[in-house]
């Protein structure tokens, strides 16, 4: 007889976007006339870049001819992929990597997931709350068991280890989805001493890291010392390059990671992509690859200042009305805090200021009594969402 | 600390392809005036048909247009494409699906690997012998028992269930790779029949189901009274269109099988392709979309009347040469009966025909004494290598 995975009982129905897309469409029904402003849309809306456009349509005629059709690729991406990308961590935070600790994948969301079975159910995962949700399911689904640090208004929603702090894999995301915190060099290097000396993982989300111009900032973990030998970082080109629905990210499983003295994390993940995984659409590889030339890498840059430029407005705004955050200057996400229950602010900025947002409890208990603003709408909606903003805190 | 899986240990290293490519290149060292022909590619070698790649590129050119560019879509796939699936699915074989049981993928391979998750690792898994290892691998990398149940020239590698064989999950797949054996009605129902006995869940691996020609086979389980309450079946246009480059599969889960009176393993699949996976590149769902329009049936049903062409002149040529072989005929690979040890026949073959084949062996115990040829070369060096077979039998 057939046994279900009961784990899978431990899970909890995140019901966060389906409650804000109720509550919108109740709203729109009682006031149809009212104009709604989305600042809580996670997806960018910017189209991809010509660069690319191109490289994806010539890939697809390529696939219908003969002598350019391609088969079956390596598992683990085209060369021509990785080798664009190591050139891209070189010059971008002056990390170098081995072509064979660069994975292609589908998408960061796929390999954060899928890494947890290389190790064994009967691990601690330590992770940061709020959280984007994949990190707590996908190790809930195996049983393992879960240690949440807090970030918080101390501590800049950047948590440290401390006595306290026990397991044997973190997740750190920086800059952080929903608060937008990035974390500075000295706080990674405490995470990487930290590992280091606990033999512990660090699983790194740089899904975000394009959004850095800081050049204090690190954006990558590869520029701390010693994070060869403990940490595996997973990247996308959904942010960087508008890939959301065109799907491409890469993780970067260093060579030196040795567990127990015996086990090569990077082989024991070639193994995992090569017997579970069948590489990522030519074509898109293709595209991807039209990212990192050096008029994708300017056409993306351009977007991202958009973004950005939505991002200081949003910032300036609450600025101005002294209002706490984080996030906005190295990140398209606002973090704030509303002074009141997350959701109590969602209905009252929807029905005076017509804003729609995402309550920061949605995230975990640690962002109970805040709110995530994001830079992904135009400019005239940002302009008119935060006039109205403004005046919504006047009032409030 | 973190610890490893260690149900990693288990695997075996398949050295088979890559000792194929050094015997090849060794040969080419030692004679490089003798011409080689490849008759164990695996893959397709027809580029993509016309109305597929018009999809690929005007998705692509979609996707560079700020109205028709294209986010994050739901994980589980676009509905333009679950209903042409739909439709294809009643046309092709009577079967009647609903849209939300149909899942998107980037491909077969990973589904099949991915969906034992929703089952505990407490499952004796049965594999039929010989097999493609995706199946034997994924569930010793989570530690699963394994039954394995034999194909052999008595059963045509078709095996059936009997008294022995107790298990929870049952891998079968028809057409077979690699033996090319295709299940009949009366054979699939008493699978399924066993399956709604002992709660069992097959998991139905049609890849090769768009080379089945002949009205009397199943080209799906559903055909098969029952199997929507046991069944679930993976499928992918990689060989029905061309596809494995350019990575599509479908998946799909009958709402009626529920587990323990309580598990829709619809639902339990719907949240954990949510939770870990973000969907397939819309550009390649565009793509797939219109492999089932029309035109792109009829031009991918004259590249596989080309590859079953050339199955055809090999099974001509086993037959006249009264050799033992399965498929060849509503599949695209021949397994016959060589004789002698796989790899002896291998070397053989190289040595005094220069034809490459694969050694059944490599398969599994049970393949051993058999060896496979496929039909995705051209008609040239099929009909070239069938000529040379048959000269290197009189001579064995």
């Amino acid at each position: 007889m057939a046994k279900i995975n009961s784990n899978y009982n431990k899970l909890k129905t995140n019901y966060l976007f389906s409650d804000i897309a109720r509550k919108i469409s109740e709203y729109k029904l009682a006031f149809p006339e009212k104009e709604i402003i989305r600042m809580g849309i996670g997806d960018v809306t910017l189209p991809l870049v010509q660069p690319v456009v191109d490289a994806l349509v010539k890939a697809s005629t390529e696939m219908g001819n003969k002598a350019t059709f391609r088969g079956y690729g390596d598992e683990q991406g085209y060369a021509f992929l990785q080798e664009v990308i190591k050139e891209y961590y070189e010059e971008n935070c002056k990390v170098r990597l081995s072509t064979n600790e660069i994975f292609i994948s589908d998408g960061a969301k796929s390999d954060i997931a899928n890494f947890t079975e290389l190790f064994s159910n009967d691990n601690t995962i330590i992770i940061p709350d709020p959280v984007y949700p994949v990190y707590l399911d996908s190790n809930l689904m195996f049983g393992r068991k879960i240690l949440f640090i807090n970030g918080n208004e101390e501590n800049g929603f950047l948590p440290l280890p401390d006595k306290n702090t026990k397991g044997d894999i973190v997740y750190l995301c920086s800059p952080n989805n929903p608060t937008g915190a990035v974390y500075n060099y000295a706080e990674l290097q405490t995470w990487v001493e930290f590992a280091l000396n606990n033999n512990m993982i660090i699983f790194f989300d740089s899904a975000y890291e394009a959004f850095v111009s800081d050049k204090g900032l690190p954006r990558s973990i590869y520029e701390i010392e010693g994070a060869n030998k403990c940490a595996v970082e997973f990247c996308s080109l959904s942010k960087t390059a508008g890939f959301t629905g065109t799907r491409c990210g890469y993780t970067i499983v260093p060579e030196d990671i040795i567990i127990d003295d015996n086990y090569s994390l990077n082989k024991m993940w070639l193994r995992r992509q090569t017997t579970k995984f069948n590489g990522t659409s030519y074509i898109v590889q293709r595209g991807a690859e039209a990212v990192f030339s050096k008029e994708g890498i300017a056409a993306c840059k351009e977007n991202i200042k958009y973004y950005m430029n939505n991002a200081k407005i949003i910032a300036k705004t609450l600025e101005e009305s002294n209002v706490w955050f984080t996030g906005g200057i190295n990140s398209p996400y606002i973090w704030l805090k509303c002074g009141m229950d997350s959701w109590e602010f969602f209905d009252l900025l929807l029905k005076k200021a017509q804003i729609v947002g995402t309550p920061g409890s949605g995230f975990g208990k640690c962002g109970e009594g805040f709110f995530r603003l994001t830079s992904f709408n135009t400019r005239e909606n940002t302009v008119e969402a935060m006039r109205r903003f403004k005046e919504f805190l006047r009032e409030l």
